[in-house]
């Protein structure tokens, strides 16, 4: 049980219970369907919560920066794809890290490749990175001619092994409508096998799929033709993922704790200690309304269900904007603390980088900009 | 001189020379019109760069939370306006605070009163926050009644003196007019003098006025019957600020550098490591188009003005996308670095806690979630 009184700023609480329950559902769908799950790591980025997943079964995770991949090797972990398009500059890091673990990379342009080059005395895989249409990083899936012939430079390339062909298909974040995040899901995975295919026909063989989104992966009953999925944000969903349909509210396992400052009745609104620093200004919309988080009730168990008709309307740097109808607003007290959902789950851990347990443990997570 | 081969990650560029001269400036514009200088901490949020402030004759300062006001205390600061309505959890830490220096709190609520009550043993100085059209915290300029109520409380509490009314004229933030700031910014002290007047009549007497946003102080030349400004983003600007009109690109005084990663020039896009977890999801619109930062080209010696027809379009956790015309993609190298000139400047400092100035030194912010 947690001490409400030893919370005086902003800070993750965490339902550990209902984070690992989603550990197990996701690691039983991928089991069962003999798919690797290679789980991406970058949501929670606490080596202690990373044991929470070997409990699971898991061996190979994924990390968004070598930085992150350096953290969770020294915490055991010896498969690692930094599933981000390779920084060069950190070209010696790299080295250094994958003489010590199973280190996958990821590209998406043969200029990557000199840098590559006469770096590695063991095998190196090496995936190549395919927009299915998110429009971030990747060969998109019309740019076959430029895929095969980085599929060749790569084999050209001493102890550089070609892996596969990895997607994160982060389209299905924009929509709104669970039938659709399938439809993208499917679409996608029929875009990656149709260019297996098309390398299979120019002697380009043995490639694995890989994708990643939560949306895809939450939705998605029968994964379909893929070697490996690699979801993240699943671990503790966020208001993001209630708007694409991925979970309910009731499924989101992370709130920041925010004390009470100000309280306007009259304006149904609220001021709360919990900002910009702390949530980010990610935003989505939900019933029609955009907000930073939703507000829901504290008690030293847990917190309640959202607010009904409460949402975080602004952030500044420091100060939550709620609003809160009126008669919601005359049942708390300056001093209160609120549990505020967050709109992006990943982020908020990023910011404050250390969780409350409901019982009262604290975990930490990494702090990357210490160099 | 910078070293460009030691910058492997997204890292703060700090020209301090121009960030000296911001602040000479500002020094300057309020002395010569006798108005206290007390500048905002939180943008910076860095002893060293405290000291810059220092030099030109700055005593008292502004900061955000009650760590911050800690942090700037061990480096020496003596007289600090917390300007965030007072989070009373963290009433001991206040109290020890309030013995070593002298500390100025901020409410806009009879409720934080108890808290208050019975905690000081010398004369603590409080200011009434009024929201004069930033929708945020603060007493409306329509709640007389109820602000003349609460001076008449805190008159009522041993020890505590009231300072002042104190107001943030956010509203600021939201146009893209100098003219119109110039405006909200006089509209805001003719409401702030219009109390001042009623309250005198109603024998609540010597109270100061404190304002504080950097387009208002920027762009104002004379800063009106005031007793404090409070700006802090001056020290930088940023994208935000050129959008207002407060500044030129040429006077943002901070880059975040960015590897490239993947160049697109088909497609006009260049992704770069450098995304959320560095730039927050701040955005603002520049001639009609929504941006989340500018990109320029870097060198040795700083940074250009931004590319023409270049803009981060959007960021992921670690990504930038950034749209660059097709001609300026093709001068680029994958492991290139780019400059971002960031939307909102306080928080990407509060993202990455570290700057390196452009004579290659280090500086550091305080780590506030370290408890």
């Amino acid at each position: 049980m947690m001490d409400l009184d030893t919370i005086l700023t902003p800070t993750i609480l965490l339902n550990s219970a209902l984070a690992k329950k989603h550990i197990v559902e996701m690691a039983e769908k991928a089991a069962s369907q003999h798919i690797r799950f290679r789980p991406h790591f970058k949501t929670h980025q606490s080596a202690q919560i990373g044991e929470w997943f070997r409990e699971a079964g898991v061996t190979s995770i994924t990390c968004s920066s070598f930085r992150m991949a350096e953290y969770f090797s020294k915490a055991g972990w010896k498969d690692i794809l930094v599933a981000f398009p390779v920084n060069v500059r950190e070209i010696q890091r790299i080295r250094q890290l994958a003489e010590t673990i199973h280190l996958e990379l990821l590209i998406d342009t043969p200029a990557a490749l000199p840098f590559l080059t006469g770096r590695f005395s063991h095998s190196q895989d090496i995936w190549i990175k395919i927009d299915t249409g998110a429009g971030r990083a990747g060969l998109t899936l019309g740019q076959k001619g430029e895929l095969l012939s980085l599929c060749r430079r790569i084999k050209e390339v001493d102890h550089l092994r070609l892996r596969g062909l990895l997607s994160h298909a982060g389209q299905t974040y924009h929509t709104q409508s669970a039938q659709t995040v399938r439809q993208m899901y499917a679409a996608s995975l029929d875009g990656l096998n149709a260019l297996r295919d098309y390398l299979i026909k120019h002697e380009i063989n043995d490639l694995e799929l890989s994708v990643g989104d939560t949306p895809g992966c939450t939705l998605t009953d029968s994964l379909g033709k893929v070697d490996e999925i690699r979801p993240g944000n699943f671990i503790f969903y966020d208001c993001h993922q209630v708007s694409t349909g991925s979970c309910k509210v009731e499924d989101i396992a992370i709130a920041l704790a925010c004390p009470i400052v100000s309280i306007h009745p009259e304006k149904e609104k609220v001021i709360t200690y919990g900002g910009v620093v702390h949530l980010s200004s990610e935003r989505t919309t939900l019933d029609g309304q955009i907000i930073f988080g939703l507000p829901a009730l504290l008690t030293s168990k847990g917190w309640s269900s959202p607010v009904p008709g409460g949402y975080v309307s602004g952030l500044s740097q420091e100060h939550g904007i709620l609003h809160i109808p009126r008669c919601i607003c005359e049942t708390l007290k300056v001093g209160d603390l609120l549990a505020i959902l967050p709109v992006h789950a990943c982020i908020t851990v990023s910011c404050l980088k250390q969780y409350q347990t409901l019982d009262g443990s604290i975990l930490t997570a990494m702090n990357d900009f210490i160099s």
